[in-house]
């Protein structure tokens, strides 16, 4: 079968499949989940020796590390992808039941129902354990996926689908429930674009190209989010000793994450205190600094002058910004202004006793999620306590921050009447 | 000024407005409502001038009548709006507040706060009092508005732009907050859907191809209806006497909107009874019916037999698609399978006494608004109950029906803690 009928094929089954699966019971797509988590750990082997033909497929291919750890599935990741099948399915059903209902003047009783979104596609990069995540994830809140891993995981894809898929046929529910897309070819992703008859969103999950192009081509609405550059405001009466654990935490614990730190912004009065504290503790953990004129002079001697382009950067390394704000007395509206200018409205923070300041930046700095006195790592699913994540928004609509099982999801009004009509 | 430089300066002044206007407080954004009222009220000769330079020269230009009424404001029209500032500035504030919030293992306080999107642009045809109610809806949630009418209303909607200003200034809000695109280039919208940095959404509202053109130009989301194709299911335990009337309402009311009904689906046990009186209370209106088969002979002398096409099509017009379903038992199947083919996701109704039908229909009819035993009309933001509107929405994403003040916001994870950092 030519690819574009192959996908398109592929669109019109999940079509389908949304409708059964959209009004299915709980019990029949926990059931799914649960024998999902079963499947996982009775077949440890397979799943290892299916991930060992991608692996080695780009050892060979001279895949560098990072990516090849991503690539990488052990019996750890494994017993981690049951665990999340068994958690979700605890989670509270979030389908079927009206969220609020409110009587018109004329007894119509005008309710919210909360209700799948559809179809979800999902195209995302290298990470096996996706597949599983976004399967349970759209499972549990009732939309039929269609997944399309990168081609370098293609056999690990593809063998836990085969798992997903006897879990739906296990529940009852069509095999179309949760597609992996079976071939390599780029073109399948552009395919799937423009398939909006059939697709309800599509969230591209990746690099910045990725995502680029995913938004480009498609023609239904997509969620995403671009990139972090998060930033860390240290107000002048903010408790230092906590200030350099939660910068030490939000830049060093996992430097790749999108909600890792970039750029630190420092009141003046403080500077001369806090930034060789900075310096010993970061730099004990190599993070390299990239320092504006005042706060150079208390960074150490490796620390760097700050280079065109390095306000806005999202790093994703070892590497940290510093900035001393200009103003004493204006020092957090100087600090809005540049996270305004650079930010990516991902994660914000402020370290600060004084009230009124942290009230003020929780009002007017624009991100996905804003923190006083905690790390920018919390913003995640499971950190927030949303459960399972299948991304970060850092657009406002549908979604603005983690999305778990209740961002694949809306409301449809939902009306009794008694033989009203409209007067 | 180029238009292309013209368009991009009144984005990055939008965006620049929005950050004032997002943390402005409600006084602030309510008195701009209510002197925009008085304003409106005490500017109507000055409106009408406006207004009768456009419909003079649209008159000229052979515009046809139904246009020409919607273009033309009137002193009742006028009236109409300014009530409009009244009681979106008497709604309860939407921004800034917690909705919820809830405390993690290691005290971390989690909560959602309601804020604004951003930037909204809108792209209108015709009717120049959308002017007025986009300007009040964003100002109400806290939203800078690019608004760009019809080029034919251009007067009216400058003229009506001018008083916003004049409000706005009253009440110490940059003028920016609402701006009125003042050149009628058609060019101005693709260059809008262009400028994703400083623009959130768009919202095209007018016909399909205006809608269709900036769903493919954007850069940013977009929120938006192409059609409403809706149906009624006359089960055969309705009550037959209120079925009439509720299809008489749907279809004829106001045959032109989007929420009207387009095709009805009978139970073959109620056609030879249900079926003449449709006939004799539409036909007097001047219904025209394309009848299957089945439905034809009960549908008088006029009726005209079903074309190919005729299923799915949104008339906008005093015409009803008619079908007798097939089967006896398996009606209601029948009739969501039609509905899942036909539909277009706007608003489906059925019309029974059988409880059981009844909460199928509402689960599984996939709609914005889906009800029982009441007009298809009712699917507007007023009739619901939501206030002034702003839209349908049909597709799922972000809002999935008539979108009010609400609809215009999002919301974003605030956190407080006390020194955490992620382990």
């Amino acid at each position: 079968m030519p690819l574009a009928e192959q996908i398109t094929a592929m669109g019109r089954a999940a079509r389908e499949a949304s409708r059964i699966l959209g009004v299915a019971l709980p019990e029949a797509r926990n059931r799914a989940l649960l024998t999902l988590a079963d499947l996982l750990e009775s077949h440890v082997t397979e799943i290892l020796a299916a991930n060992k033909m991608d692996t080695d497929a780009a050892e060979r291919a001279g895949m560098d590390a990072p990516r090849l750890a991503r690539l990488r599935v052990t019996p750890a990741v494994i017993a981690e992808m049951a665990l999340a099948c068994r958690e979700v399915a605890a989670q509270h059903d979030p389908l079927g039941a009206l969220e609020t209902q409110w009587r018109r003047p004329n007894g119509l009783l005008v309710g919210k129902m909360r209700v799948p979104l559809g179809v979800v596609a999902m195209v995302f990069e290298s990470r096996p354990n996706v597949t599983i995540e976004a399967s349970i994830l759209c499972l549990k809140s009732g939309n039929a996926a269609i997944l399309r891993g990168g081609s370098e995981a293609l056999h690990s894809n593809l063998c836990l689908a085969g798992l997903v898929r006897d879990a739906l046929a296990e529940a009852g529910l069509p095999a179309a429930c949760v597609q992996v897309v079976p071939v390599p070819e780029r073109e399948a992703v552009n395919l799937l674009c423009s398939l909006d008859e059939y697709i309800d969103v599509m969230i591209p999950r990746g690099g910045e190209p990725l995502i680029r192009a995913v938004t480009e081509a498609a023609a239904m609405p997509v969620l995403k989010h671009y990139k972090g550059v998060c930033h860390a405001f240290i107000d002048s009466d903010a408790d230092l000793e906590a200030a350099v654990e939660i910068v030490f935490n939000s830049k060093v614990q996992r430097p790749s994450a999108c909600n890792a730190l970039e750029c630190l912004l420092v009141h003046s009065d403080v500077a001369r205190e806090f930034l060789p504290k900075v310096a010993a503790r970061l730099g004990a953990a190599g993070v390299e600094f990239r320092a504006c004129e005042k706060s150079l002079p208390f960074l150490g001697p490796t620390a760097k002058a700050l280079a065109e382009g390095d306000f806005g950067t999202e790093f994703l390394d070892l590497i940290l910004a510093v900035k001393v704000l200009e103003s004493r007395e204006h020092a957090l509206d100087e600090a809005l202004a540049h996270i305004a200018q650079y930010g990516s409205n991902h994660t914000e923070i402020i370290c600060t006793n004084n009230h009124k300041h942290a009230m003020r930046f929780m009002q007017a700095a624009d991100a996905s999620m804003v923190a006083t006195n905690a790390s920018t790592r919390f913003n995640d699913g499971g950190q927030l306590g949303l459960g399972a994540e299948i991304g970060i928004s850092t657009s406002k609509l549908h979604a603005y921050g983690p999305m778990g099982v209740k961002e694949l999801t809306t409301t449809k009004f939902v009306v009794f009447g008694e033989g009203q009509v409209r007067g």
